[in-house]
């Protein structure tokens, strides 16, 4: 059955479950502060675990899981290395240089948003007092910019060994690293292995309602642990919010698959239909990236016009429309998509 | 009835009551960062009016309620006024430095924390490229650092109105501001009235487990906006939560009273205890600082034997200790601290 | 007359001639600090004329007077764009993040170094609380990383007005600003017409020992002065380094064209020799990059063989060298470069 | 013979001599950036002799001096102990959060400008993930805020050492440290000892034009060198100013008794006149702090008075005047001052 509103924005508008609802209203809590919380300890075990890293921290947000963990490898004066479309560069409101004080280096990656390694070599400046020192390589997987396209484990790797074997620290932007794995079928925790971090989103395809988690090694969360606290991220009886956190890792990753065929099925359609073009073959996970060719209608009055359907969608830019599949979606709801859309282009 | 453990430590350790949790199992949901979470709505709106404000922010925790007022009010290279012993000064992990670039200069306060409007107008630089700027003052209400004294109204908006009239911002650290409000029948309103911000904690006294606001006018929200997304505190389905702030806000600051009448017992009954200093006079909300005489003992080893008699209480340098009552806490649990107090220094 | 050494490697080794020595002993001086010291406020009229703007400002280094305008022109959170050769950001030691909370987008320029303004309009983030607030767009004329080419006026204004047009300062790294002008026929102020701030080096092809320009109008010079002061740049009796300036800036602009001329001559012998590639039609000013092929010698060690001929070079990464012709070499330190080459390529 | 205007405001307004003009113009030169200036070697390695520490850099500034220090010894979230009237705190522009993000803690000294060294060691926070971590004690060898006093050896050694055996860093801020060593007696070694960095003016009573000196051990010099780039202090031919700077530390430490002699002079004829409170016991080196209390004018319009008989002098807040005696003073100028004080306050 379609939703009242088929709201393809993001998946971060699912909303939890009658029973993530019953988990987070008997979670057992404790003071995080003072002495943990028993059930964000579960959570971040869990996540560590998944992530195949030692230890893993519960944080409000992706924004600050990334921002975590650019704070702990780099120190001011240092250059990041950012595909020109990473969430971190683009979406995070400067906090590279507002929480860290380190600049950024923005090479475009592939259509797969991958970076060759010798891209990554080339870019990694010399030891010298003159120029800043690249302190940090941030890869994204799934990579949004490009429609939550797979990169390729060996091309992911080859980036984050080019760095790793000069010195510099690589953290793996993980926001829908679960789409990823159930994608490829490739585990988390092999995905992460190359990374001396890694952080992951609860709240997106995984349908919890708050939080994020980064993970790394014992060194990299004492450091971590500061940059949350200095960024107000400590929260007390988190175990609430925690307890969702933790069925959706445990319960919903699998059933991304779901998402994944939901968002096939949309770009088929859509790509059947005069003036919009979106290849099946671009389709890897759960977003669908629609180039719009309307003969009076820019992507803006599109998206309108889907509304008024009862589909909500969002523009990138002039010509492109991107949808967003998730567990609040179900197939009439892209069946409804595709009729708005024959609708509008009829 | 005494709890299992009677946990002194802070006002942070309350644990959700049944009520709280079943608000926040129906909590009506939105994604905050698209569209408005409904529930965060409700509790920003609420939170302005017992405020006195126009707008209030919920964020993840009373460090970034504090901490985004000062990123909204200075720039880097200003510098604020903190009292020696301000929560912003020395319990935020330095963040006035690292997430602001802003030095401090930070006189002593009198035994309720107050600084005098002249010490204030004293410390104000003049505007010469020299020197830092000074952008902020920053007050707190109550003062922990003096055992929760209330700061008289007036001493408050002398020194409030100090830096005002030099066109110098305030903000009010309101952590504990309804027990102040409870202790003096001034309302959180007034108390704010002469600040351009306020925050106020939910999960200290008022019994939320998690989450803080941040209010002041229309421009002071948007900068405020700005600062929650680069520090990483914009939560998406936060309404779960914010339904316990609610609750906490419109049912609990009332019983303060009863937490204050509890301090105000332990106090008089460890005042009669030889080796313990507690003058009932000075406990003026929920926080009893004990000054600590024995013959063999430091106050760290008096907290452990606090420990072994089930009570739980911190201990602050070298003689003294702190408890903290609240709602998990009832007269057994105070009469049983006083018991243990009477074996430790019988 | 070929110097002892013939150091090409750079136009910042050019010593004090004897007139310029005997400027300095006699300059009139004062105590810059407190009352502005003369023959400083005589170079910053001077400068200002020549840039085409209200004021400019002394300031110990090149490095310094760009972090000045960048921190004018910015706040923490921003985004600075910047070609991926500038200087900006390849040789001023991080400042951009570390001296002002700021991140970079690098988009790759053409063979003039020149970013197309529909590039530069591309980068420019929407006003959106999630993205970094595009603050500043950064160009430099000469282009160092293209070997001191000239960016067309045309294409030079169209990239600022790209970023001017939607509201984002521009700032014009000219430390070879005055190459420009001698390459071109068009004035320093032509060239600064469009920005918002400009710098000028002193101490490079117009050979004074110390010291660069930031020029730009009334407010940026006011916010310009606090920076000069929190860096550590303001200096006392500076007129002394001061007249050595101004001498510069007023003898030595247009005999640049000496040194272009020499550029012009060595890159024509260096391209006759087999193994190194240098066009003539690529060497615009006073830079030439020499692309190196040899048999079994790395650009490193071909500039190691220069070198026991007398010659000092730069070898920029695997493959090229760098030779700047300035004030202290002549007709006969190119002979001897060129021999030096037949004999090493012989 | 006084001076056609005698100008007690400050020592920095000292003229460079003829003979340091002269050194100034026949300097051996070199690129500092590029392969070290000569003389700028000399200068550093006659600096790190008298300073007693292993090397020592050439900075613009004094306040680059201590922002180079500071920036070595902490990181963003660090606190600094600097005394109330420390020049770091109010002149310097804010460089402790703009530059470094480091907020400070600022204990009020006692009338020598020290601090106890119980008073050091109350402030030194624990090292708690939520405290802000105790980076660095920075202390001013002679404090200027209470008229040049000279720190006791033994008090000024109690606050270095309460800090460094809890493995805090300690800087001096020795702008006038060389008035400290004429004035005691010990050496600027001796009373750097203690310190792991120290700072000297050579433009204030030593009479140089431009620049300063930061010493320290071989790690400190190597971040001193990265803070000094990218603050933009790095100079080309800086031999110019540095050969000034050389003659300073070698000619014109001891004559710095002749100054003192004018401020007793000068205090002793000030506090013989009704209205005006100078004690010669107070006055140690070259600054004299005189109390004015005239029956209708205040102390900027005694200022101003003194301004009409030829004497120039600063206001310091409300009832103080600051005389400081140097180089280009004489004991006519100190006659002229006292007849000026009589007629005013006749």
């Amino acid at each position: 059955m379609a939703a009242e509103l088929s709201d393809f924005r993001s998946d971060t508008v699912t909303r939890p479950s009658d029973a993530m609802r019953a988990a987070m209203a008997k979670a057992e809590v404790g003071d995080d502060v003072l002495d943990g919380d028993p059930t964000v300890r579960r959570l971040e075990e869990a996540g560590a675990q998944f992530l195949g890293k030692a230890h893993a921290l519960f944080v409000p947000s992706g924004t600050m899981a990334n921002q975590i963990a650019v704070g702990v490898w780099t120190r001011p004066g240092d250059e990041v290395i950012l595909e020109s479309e990473a969430h971190i560069l683009r979406w995070e409101a400067g906090g590279l240089g507002a929480n860290h004080g380190v600049q950024a280096v923005t090479p475009i990656g592939d259509d797969h948003g991958s970076l060759a390694r010798t891209a990554v070599e080339a870019l990694i400046r010399p030891d010298f007092v003159h120029c800043p020192r690249t302190g940090l390589l941030c890869l994204e997987q799934t990579h949004m910019g490009t429609g939550g396209r797979v990169q390729p484990l060996e091309a992911l790797e080859g980036a984050a060994l080019g760095a790793r074997d000069k010195g510099v620290r690589v953290h793996l932007d993980g926001a829908r690293l679960a789409n990823a794995v159930v994608a490829s079928g490739i585990s988390a925790a092999r995905w992460a292995q190359t990374f001396d971090s890694v952080s992951i989103c609860l709240s997106k395809g995984l349908g919890a309602p708050v939080g994020s988690l980064v993970a790394g090694d014992e060194d990299f969360i004492e450091g971590a642990r500061w940059q949350r606290k200095r960024l107000g991220g400590w929260m007390r009886q988190a175990g609430i919010i925690a307890a969702a956190g933790l069925m959706a890792l445990e319960q919903n990753v699998e059933r991304l698959a779901e998402d994944h065929a939901l968002a096939a099925q949309l770009a088929a359609g859509f790509d059947a239909i005069d003036g919009l073009s979106s290849p099946v073959s671009e389709v890897e996970t759960n977003i669908v990236l629609v180039r719009v060719d309307h003969p009076e209608l820019s992507a803006v009055e599109v998206a309108d016009r889907f509304g008024s359907h009862g589909v909500r969608v969002m523009a990138l830019g002039a010509g492109t429309l991107r949808f967003v599949t998730h567990m609040d979606l179900a197939s009439a709801d892209v069946e409804r998509a595709i009729r708005a859309a024959q609708s509008i282009f009829g």
